[in-house]
């Protein structure tokens, strides 16, 4: 379809609502959408959405994440520092920076993420990251595993 | 910055505002504002804004665009057909269809377009074009030129 219409709440016309789902890792309350990706385009565009209470995957990898948020309010970590952050801002993930997002107050916090076709796979932090990133008192304060 | 905070009314922290420009075409009232690329992203990321009354350029090209509506409400024109879109709608443009964007009401019409980065150069109707476009009555009193 060429058209897809937006149903209220970030849900869309023939569009599938998944379950987050990755192997091994950790993560509470969470969708996925998958509103644009094609063999024309190097690119795909995602819908996440976190309930409130609920918390994305605390992770790390390669590729780079463009985020927009579009529903409601949040917190993410970047590396070792936590941001607020609200409707239309804008986040870039870099490479290899741990990251986790969490709605703040009632309402679910919902984001694009857009990111590469051809991608690596994330990376969950073992032992060792976990302790390095809680030496950061904000992070160790934030981190939902 | 890893964090650009939205100042309201789609404008963006250390985010430059550009008129639209396109060598040799039509189009009015239109700026443009690039929220993310990188050279590890394979896509680009635009904001496109076209004022009560302007237009974008109708063009078409090889390269798919992928289009949220992110403010305001409005008309696009695909191939050969005229469809209204509204906040959030998705329009995907698929390779070589000529399309134009306009608002309708007294609001800007924005929308946020994704396109590789990597892409074809559009394509502007000539005056054969244009008659077989004009052959679809809904084209005809759509198309600004």
């Amino acid at each position: 379809m060429i058209l897809r219409t937006h149903l209220g709440e970030c849900r869309w016309q023939e569009t599938a609502l998944h379950a987050y789902k990755q192997e091994g890792s950790s993560f509470q309350d969470v969708t996925r959408q998958i509103l644009f990706e094609s063999s024309a385009m190097a690119f795909q565009w995602r819908y996440f959405e976190v309930a409130p209470g609920g918390y994305s995957t605390l992770e790390r990898h390669e590729h780079e994440h463009a985020v927009l948020v579009a529903r409601g309010a949040g917190r993410v970590l970047l590396g070792h520092t936590v941001y607020p952050i609200q409707l239309y801002d804008l986040v870039q993930v870099s490479a290899w920076t741990w990251h986790q997002f969490q709605p703040t107050g009632a309402e679910p916090l919902g984001f694009f993420c857009i990111v590469n076709s051809q991608r690596d796979r994330p990376q969950l932090p073992n032992a060792a990251d976990l302790e390095t990133l809680r030496q950061s008192p904000e992070a160790a304060t934030f981190i939902r595993i």
